[in-house]
């Protein structure tokens, strides 16, 4: 067989760990070989394709962050007269299966392939963690490491300068990050999409922190915070593509208004693409490797139309529509759970 | 309510965010104290026993490795005479619920103790992942993470010196922490309890390598890996406990061996202790909090004689008795899907 | 005898590893006390003290990050009417030496209260290692090294993406941070404050790589860079209270005029406080240490007026005098030898 | 001009970033090129020779732990016949000036060779830090910061158990990482070659902390460590090839002794090969790359029969001679400094 494989959406670490276990896999249990195209779909509408080896260089990727075959932002769907031509490129390349790595709108890409007849086994991507019908999926614990870590370095010098410091994390439209690193990081107030923020409360919740003797304050804030409607001024914000409003500089504009009504000193860190970047986590590689042997195997066994996924302690297959129906929020009993922590 | 706690068998990274995350939600959900007791069981047949408070100390325990508490070895059961005493204890103390937190042992002492009418919430804990009935436990994700860091640092002095190394991981009983650091850190032979291995195949897919022109190898042994019947000296081992086979310093004698039979430089490296200490990663520090707080919120909602567990993505409850009936030990499904990278 | 100390200016890794080590050599070499001040100078001021025993909670703070005696930024010469105040409080306290830990401002002021007849010896801190008279302080290592950890998670995410990533690190006056992070970090420019940036010349640097066929650039900002005279806007920048020109966010500055002139994708990383909170490294520690060993000495053997400094293996003692006379820049060769890593 | 390097000895983090920095220079600041011998000394007698390029390949090596050409143990003084050979082969391959990168044997064939009319700069290279003539050297640091890693990990395990815990690190001749690393890590003794210890001290040291109410201990041992004269069995260890008698298994040994004498709960471990493998820290990449850049200038301005080494915040040439003529050894004045911390 012949699969061919390709990265779409914004990099994420744990991608180049895919690719090696779906080559090596390939190579050691089919005897198979495998295609990569660059820098996502355009390399498949343009037909930029590479042979990937199932050799020492494959080997060495294993750890690296970002992937080797660069990614795009343009979706299949975007081209739609586009589809003869894929065809066509992946008749000429003798390609049997596609197996695209991306996010929620690569595995639409997937779908909408999948429903033209080409066969397709996706596999999921996520810093985010915001795609449904797995539990998780690499890159997220990469990213809540690198978040806490920097949390972490964080508590002592707020403490020693009396100070509150708000950390503004990824998380356009889901606040997962925010809430395992703030977790995780021991905050005293996490500020996630799902659950619009009454600044009142927070101020709040800093005032009882003060007069209880405690001389800080750490907020964690995902980048898609909102204020619950009525609350803050509601000139602030745009609406983006999903019909949310959206606000730059949430953290800024969190850390003003408390020292504005608070009188505290409040300082404000993005930690950015540091998030995205870099070696995976042990359990990232694990994740990764798993998903790329069983997209390998899902594709020699005719499985098409689904995208690998975690459930439990098992990888499974699960329909492409299930995945991409909707975004995985936040749910209410794990926003309970997050606020018992708050100091 | 007034809740108990203790903490029993081996130390494991993420004892202390548990223990807060008790007090906290005892606190803040409940209004609930918390008392702990020391130095495991035999701090409750003594009645060796400390007030925790929802205060800035225990706010700050959330990194910290081992635990507060201390630990010990021996177990209820072992003094069946004590049931009395224990139960004199818990209500001098004026106790309502007991939350042991602890291993596969723990958590029969703590059957024990439920069988014996005392109000039980157990919460597992085991570096080795052997715990059934929850998909993972807090500590594993942290022994994982060292060792793979520790394996990550292998690769290039193996490489410079043409060598095989052997990186020997805990896990007298089941191999998870080397399958899955072995995964993670690329080794290129992983040898677990579960698959008695042939050092013939070891060997083999050793000068594979080296005739593909590769220039080292690293092999992850568990401390419990044992030789198929019949290969190698049949004098060697003792029984343990459970009947098994064990082998002292399991690493040096396959690495001996390979050296006797291939003639390479072959070293060995035996991980030890710093797997089960220091500072929790993010995900065993999220998993460790949310069992703490579903452990106190069990415990006020009368749900005695169970444990909490992760399932997916859930912490859900569990009979006392479905935890400790086996150890879970790595599948034949996850032993395939490793040596599928097997280089 | 009794020591008193203090801790002023920015926090800084390591601070708790020098008081550490004062108490210690102060109880253990000579059988001396050690009294805290609170807030930096003024806890003098106001007599805000603690009792400093040479116990496991001492012992404990050799990790940890900020400092436990709080700091501030007010220097004891500002209010310089409060000379006869200091000396009575440290004569009510019954102090035989002040030991002050802080940058090239607490220096100043120690060496006026030294002036002023009080027994003092200085410990140099500076993250940003600007104080003369010594090779390095503890603090600049673990802020070279997070800054660094960030750049090597940006050298992949900005390579999948096919983009320039800007990442602005500390170093209002001088560009050692950024110098040796960058070094350090493979960037493929630094800007530093000590050598005005001509923007032209960054943008041929990354004109020349992208031709050279590499797809992506890092490049290192100092926040205290500044543009060549005569290039770039004139209006930017407010002048400080040095007389220098600086600019809000020179990073993205520099990032949008890139961006501007060549077209490409250029985003910005503020790297922020993490650079100095947290664990310090071993270097750091070994260096604190040192200090506070040192210093307990100085004390004992009546070397006031001095500060304790690093001189190639070597811990010495320096006139307070040398060590405040001037910042200690960047010098022209070490900028020639950075510059030869430009990729 | 036309250079060539050659790695010998055992890896050390930093080589790689010697060589890119040597590259870089040789090309930016003088156009030359540079050509690697490998595997060593053998790779210059047998002329296993391969050209190293100012390329993305040699950019991306400034991370990656060991050595690229490989390294070897064999000095070419051993084989003195072989000078004529050297002299046709380096002629042959047109090489202006030779920059071997290795430890104090390394070097002192670099001498030899020096001696012989070969024009010669080396590049010091010590895990060890045992060579004189220079401050420090790369992978120094590295080695302190895992072997304190690891020591950080270690507290909390001994304290859950009331154990006292021996770490084993490298060191066989020199104490200089035992020293640091134990400094760095807050340990309760430190064992090195230097100072030969007696028992009855280490157990009289580790009977003060649990009198104290300390609940545990961790010894740092350097693998070199000796017993005084007459303590001990004098039946122990043998002599090495410098005449000084070795113990294999010193941490062992002393805990052995620790737990006979004292009967509290003792555990080895052996650090072993990580300390020398993987990323070298952000210091040793910094110095390394000085270095590298120090001896391509050096070779261009034809200062042979030298050494790059580090004094103070300085690059500077000393003679191959001095870098040679005796290990550098923890004097008594830093030993002192150490044992003030002692708990």
């Amino acid at each position: 067989m012949r699969l061919a494989t390709l990265t779409s959406g914004g990099d994420c670490p744990g991608l180049n760990a895919v690719i090696r276990a779906l080559v090596r896999t390939a190579s050691s249990e089919f005897g198979s070989t495998v295609v990569g195209y660059q820098d996502g779909w355009v390399g498949l509408m343009d037909d930029l394709r590479t042979d990937l080896y199932d050799d020492a260089f494959i080997d060495s990727i294993l750890l690296r962050g970002g992937t080797i075959l660069g990614t795009g932002r343009l979706h299949p769907d975007k081209f739609k007269a586009g589809i003869d031509q894929i065809k066509a490129n992946l008749d000429d390349a003798g390609i049997d299966a596609l197996i695209p790595i991306g996010g929620e709108g690569t595995l639409k890409g997937a779908k909408w392939l999948s429903d033209n007849g080409i066969p397709v086994v996706g596999v999921p991507k996520t810093i985010d963690n915001d795609v449904n019908a797995t539990d998780y999926t690499f890159g997220f614990d990469t990213a809540v490491s690198v978040a806490t870590d920097a949390i972490d370095r964080l508590h002592t010098t707020a403490e020693s300068h009396n100070r509150i410091l708000i950390v503004e994390v990824m998380g356009r439209h889901v606040g997962w990050i925010a809430l395992h690193a703030g977790m995780a990081g021991g905050a005293h107030y996490t500020v996630i999409p799902e659950d619009p923020f009454d600044i009142e409360d927070i101020c709040k919740a800093m005032e009882r922190r003060f007069q209880m003797g405690e001389k800080y304050g750490i907020i964690v804030v995902a980048e898609g915070a909102v204020p619950k409607e009525g609350t803050m001024d509601a000139g602030l914000g745009e609406e983006d593509e999903f019909g949310h409003k959206t606000f730059t500089g949430m953290g800024q504009i969190i850390g003003d208004e408390i020292h504005r009504r608070l009188g505290y000193d409040v300082r404000t860190t993005v930690l950015g693409h540091t998030q995205r970047g870099g070696t995976p986590t042990a359990y990232d590689r694990v994740l990764a490797t798993r998903y790329g042997v069983h997209a390998a195997r899902a594709a020699h066994e005719g499985n098409f139309g689904t995208t690998v996924a975690l459930r439990g302690e098992d990888i499974t297959l699960v329909p492409l529509g299930d995945a991409v129906e909707n975004l995985k929020r936040v749910p209410e009993r794990r926003i309970r759970t997050a606020r018992s922590m708050f100091g």
